[in-house]
């Protein structure tokens, strides 16, 4: 059974937290939810996840990939150092890695995107630029181990393609 | 490609609307939405999505299978008589029918249950009973045509047996 | 004076408990409100009423009357075992029982319409007609000890009734 | 049939219109609400009532008593000279008048108060007492043609003595 | 450097808390915030502020200056003995006092407006004239060592004129 | 008389709009705000102001000095052309600028922050950095024309280092 890490905090956008989680379990996955502290996590609208752990007690090595939900979340979570080695240690390995919409903050402040082809949410498009990243204005974008998509329309088109490299 | 008929209204559970929208455009299937007008519908919380036309312009042999979530909108929707004549031209012409939630209410009012093996909201179940369907306390029930689970967390087994029947 | 008992829990309609509850007292009547727990008890709204007792700690022979409101908490309320007694307690001594809205899915459960002249919010018509019940679309239906009502709109009507029986 | 006028706006406290307005129904009497403008007017919550009139066009000698609840709409209706000419006109001609929690604001500004006694909301207590009103902690203050309270938990008291009034 | 006395609490206006205790920390005044408890107090809409010490505990002659925000606050403040005592007192002194909106409440239970020319938010207009104020209409009125606004739109010039006593 | 032009979009931070509005009226200055289009802009929490103008009417050439709030209008602002060519032009011009918390996105978009001493929220550090900025993390930091502050917590530092400019 593959094993997912999803990455996220209070904030989130709904849909990106429970689209991914449902559909990675619907998989025969199994999905570990890490946030600043073990607990709920609420969602900007009404979803609640559990938390099975804090960050810092993330051992990335016992994941197959890496989930990266959008909303108000990253630009917390991109201030916190466990999170940033954990993303550079699932690039590292070359595993599966998914961003979407702010999730992609995340990724330019652990400075993984340079030259690498990706989408984001417009309104950051210029921030990850400046961090080397190669922008496509795309549903999902897929370059390597690493996927990224705009906003909640696009999950459909972006699980697909994660789900396509295991 | 499989076409597929949603049949919802505002007050419906945001979970149960777009998880299986966006997993059946996953899957490559195009999703047709119906509600009381054409435009947009709104969830309990944050989630809109578009009608494209009203219960009355629905024409049933069109599709593949029906999809009906659940939420305070099958309330409302069971009284509809377009709605009911869709719902049980599905199941005499046996194609896929998923109902979670609330959602079987409209089940209730079509009278298609009798004797079927099904679940539902626990809140409910007696109404189930008294319509005839076989009570399971179960994450996904599947009899024949028919798929039914209990609520949004059953959404990733629901919809891993809806899928398989096309 | 007077002992009645009004059968509640956290979402239901503000009005259908403020208004039964305040005409109640002010017919010199005392009401005993239970619920799930001893203590405070929210309205969808804004309303807040102390419950006295759970459920558990009812006794159904210390009062001469039964108030059951609607709203989103009768759903809940009727997989109460302790309730379902109650009710047909009440019943089985004659004695005057109201049910307005949704509260009559707690008397469906409880087995107590076969029969019946009553009404209830339409939204559960059909569950009211499948359980006995002869429905008909009125203000306020009296039969024998059983006043039923549709909705918040009716509710002068309702308390009419419901006083006049004692 | 007796005609009751009701005054109010958008931010009345919900109880204190639904209350009053229900329970002269119930008693058979015809009750007229008037606001700002004819139309839906709105509580602080979620009750919504019609205004069939705008404050301009009452016609105080039409009604046989007059019901003014509190909340946050008595402290715009006490700027509107409509208003007041009216309540001078009902206490004029000693037809019963009612006003709980903020409603005495009215009664202030129309200098209906000075040498009656009555209660109010204690956060308003000492303008009443400036207003010359005689100032008691009860929870229903009738003398002659006026009934007063202090807040929605009154209620059952205030409308005991308003309709022992006629 | 001035130290200001701030008396609010839960329910105030967002604006009047936030425009003059920011201001005030510009000028390079020091403030002091008093409610009814010491800890957090709640605006109507987002701000929170900390109150330093309970109104009990405040002793108004370390202070140069006092400042009353309004909101729903002061009609519960106004109810306070010891807040009447320490506005008595700043006036006494002859202490620059400022109120705003509804915190001329406060103002009035304390019996301090007898033959001052001030203004306020226009609904308790005639409270005021009750309590022997001279109301005019103006965005700031000044009467010796008194400042009092009409409204959050005033606020410019009601900390011009506040500033302006030091 | 000074101009000055701000700049926001819905969806701003209430205290990031009126401290700076209502101070600098104080201080005697015009203050015309530009976003979308002209009419109501609604802060996250409450605040309402009136924009005069649409991004596209801005003459940058009219005023003194440019003020750019924070909160989520400026992931917005920063992909609007004309915002971007404003605010070059006041900094080609040597003008005042200040801009608060998420409002430096705009300066990273139009590209002036390379080699300046300034701060921003932490959220939102890293891409400040990579914009070429010098990043401080200091109450208010004031390089030339150029202020800029963390938060809103800030904003008596940020305003008194701006009115000092002129």
């Amino acid at each position: 059974m593959k094993k997912i890490l999803m990455i996220t905090a209070d904030g989130y956008d709904d849909s990106e937290v429970l689209y991914p989680y449902f559909r990675l379990i619907e998989q025969g996955f199994s999905v570990d939810v890490a946030s600043f502290a073990k607990g709920p996590v609420n969602g900007k609208y009404h979803f609640v996840i559990q938390a099975g752990m804090s960050f810092e007690e993330v051992c990335p090595d016992k994941y197959d990939g890496l989930m990266i939900p959008g909303g108000k979340a990253p630009e917390k979570i991109r201030q916190n150092a466990a999170v940033l080695d954990a993303v550079r240690r699932f690039m590292e390995r070359g595993l599966p890695v998914a961003a979407i919409c702010h999730g992609q903050q995340i990724l330019i402040s652990a400075k993984v995107l340079c030259g690498r082809k990706c989408t984001c949410y417009p309104g950051i498009r210029d921030d990850l630029i400046n961090a080397g990243g190669v922008y496509l204005d795309s549903e999902a974008v897929a370059d390597g181990n690493l996927v990224t998509s705009r906003r909640p329309e696009d999950l459909p088109y972006f699980m697909r393609e994660f789900v396509r490299m295991f």
